[in-house]
Parts: structure tokens; C-alpha cells; sequence
């Protein structure tokens, strides 16, 4: 049913979604009730499922809303040009994307066990798609011979997980600024992949 | 209280442990109860204070116990040698020590959130002292010019990142050796540490 713009919900949606993420990143999916969720927003129990069926399914709008933003974003981030400046691209982008949603990686990692099945093809295959974004840019960089990279594939998983671990340490108002760390980043993912 | 050779805690003491360990890695700290646990040993749930006084101790050892097999590995698979061979070992042993047990890997991780204060600051000063011991292999290569490493701490986390996510990809009997893992990934760290 289409809502009138300004509507309870308009603001309602967004405000369960955060205290779901909130509360999952904390306590974990299983631990966590849909009456727990609603108390955070403050409604009723009931209420609640005017904005999601059930559980299952907000956790999933939780980890394909965020999977979708991160290949929306990576798609306007993209630059023309050769594998170089795509991989540069690639890496401050991601380090970019994520550093302000520590609690989105935390639940799109440690919660894929609790999707149902159905679900968690459909979130694999965006991931697949964004790991697909970064594997092409290697394989251009290989077949032009501007990388060396004998493993496109194992390569692409080895810097996604390094530059996603940045989220485990990382704090705001910390020692080094995001630009210092997209340096520093950046020079160890060009000489990883470089001879 | 001294307990004799072979008695019965002996066999049920790890039970409890590989029980708790893979229920928390399936469903989480919060959603495990000590019920479920004593159910997966297939004791009385009152038998299973004879091993634990309660559930966060019981995460605690795992944790702690996690930290310290990796700590007294590492003092054994440690190289006499220049930087560069003991950076090739602290790589192997990584990739060697964590691959066979991914449930420690994830809980691990995931748990952190979990531990009393104290136990965080236990769990967190064995985690450290990891990273100290490639923070100073780096530290030593910088030092003698065989590493261009601009902050070493910022690199010690970006390394032990990608190593671990190995984890989140690997299966065993999948497409690659181990041996082949260990070349490929030895090869980015190399090249990532040095101009």
C-alpha cells in the first residue's frame, strides 16, 4: 500500500531497522526478540509488524539494504581508467564505505548463519557481485600486465578481508586520520598485487 | 581438588568445551544456555557445574585457552633469523594454526562483546601480545632496511586481518592445498612489506 510522504511510518521504518542493527550487533540475532526491537523504538510489540512480518525477514532487509548501498555506491565510486586507478579507487572507496558502519560489518559477517537459506543465496550472490567488482579489476590489471597476480580470485579475498579488518580497530578521533589510513592501506594493496 | 588419571572429567571436560564451543559459534553466546550444553554433552545440566561455576567462565576458558594454544604455538614455530625469514614463519604459522579451527576463529571474534570487563582485558592482553610479536618482526625489518613499513602497528593489523579472513573463505577439500595458500599469501605479505 502506497504512504503519504511524511507519514508515522516514513520515520517509524528507519528507526526499527536501527534499533535492530543496534541491538543484533550487540547481542547477537538469536538473543534478540522482536518485543526487545520495539521497546528500543518505542511501540508496541504488535506495532512492530506493521513494519517487517517477522524477524527473519528484518534481519535480511538489514543485510541486503546494506549489501545494496554498498553496490550503489561502489557503481557512482567506479572510475574510468586503467586497473590502477580502479584498484586505487576500489580500496579508498571501501575503506571509506565501511569505516562509518562498524555495526553493519559486524552483522553482515557474523550473522550470514542465522539467514535462511533462500535468504542467504540471495545476500551471497551480492557479495559474490561486489568480490566480482574487485576480482575483474585485478584480472585487467594481470591481462595488461600491470599486476602480478597469479591467483585473482584468492588475491581479491585476501585484500577484502584486510581492508574490512580496519573496522576491528579502528576508532574515531583515534591516532590516525581515515585519510592517513587510506594511505597507508593503499601502498600495501599496490605492492601486494605489483612485482 | 586433584582428580585421578583417566578419571571421568578427564573425557568430559573437553566434551564440555567442544560442546560450547560449537553451540556458541552456531547460535551465538546469548541464545546458548547451560541447558543446551550439559544436553549436547549428554549430562544433567547440575553435572555440568562440576566443570564450569558458570556460563561466562565457560566462554572465558575457550577464549583464553584459544589465545594461549596460539601464543605457545607461536614461541615454538618462532624462526632464529633475519627479518624476513621469521616474517615467512610468523605467515605459515598463521595460515597453519587457524585454518583447522574456525569456530575459535569466529568466537573468537564475535565473543569479544561477551566477556566480563576483566576477561576482555585478560582475552585483549594475550591478542596483544600476538601482535607485538609481528609488530616486531616488522619493527626489526624496518630498522634494518629490509621492510618499508611506514607504521608497523597499522601493518601488523592489516596483515593479521588478511590472514585470518582465510577462514571465512577456505573449506577444506576445496580447490586449493594448504601449501598453495601458504605460497600465495606469503607472496602478497612479502610484497606488501617491502618498497
Amino acid at each position: 500500500m502506497a504512504r503519504k510522504q511524511g507519514s508515522h511510518s516514513d520515520i517509524t521504518g528507519p528507526k526499527v531497522r536501527d534499533a535492530a542493527l543496534r541491538l543484533i550487533a550487540q547481542h547477537g540475532y538469536a538473543a534478540v526478540s522482536m518485543r526487545q526491537i520495539a521497546a528500543e523504538v518505542g511501540i508496541q510489540a504488535g506495532a512492530l509488524y506493521n513494519y517487517t512480518p517477522d524477524k527473519q525477514t528484518l534481519l535480511y532487509d538489514l543485510m541486503r539494504g546494506h549489501m545494496t548501498d554498498l553496490l550503489t555506491a561502489w557503481s557512482l565510486a567506479d572510475q574510468k581508467g586503467g586497473p590502477m586507478v580502479r584498484l586505487e579507487a576500489f580500496t579508498r572507496f571501501h575503506i571509506r564505505f565501511h569505516l562509518p558502519r562498524p555495526d553493519q560489518v559486524f552483522v553482515s559477517y557474523m550473522e550470514l548463519r542465522n539467514l535462511s537459506e533462500q535468504n542467504f543465496a540471495a545476500v551471497e550472490a551480492q557479495r559474490r557481485e561486489y568480490e566480482d567488482a574487485l576480482e575483474g579489476i585485478l584480472r585487467a590489471g594481470e591481462a595488461a600486465g600491470v599486476f602480478a597476480v597469479p591467483d585473482p580470485r584468492i588475491t581479491t579475498m585476501a585484500l577484502i578481508a584486510m581492508l574490512t579488518g580496519i573496522s576491528n580497530w579502528y576508532r574515531a578521533g583515534g591516532r590516525l586520520e581515515t585519510d592517513k589510513i587510506e594511505a597507508i592501506y593503499w601502498d600495501m594493496v599496490r605492492r601486494s598485487v605489483t612485482a
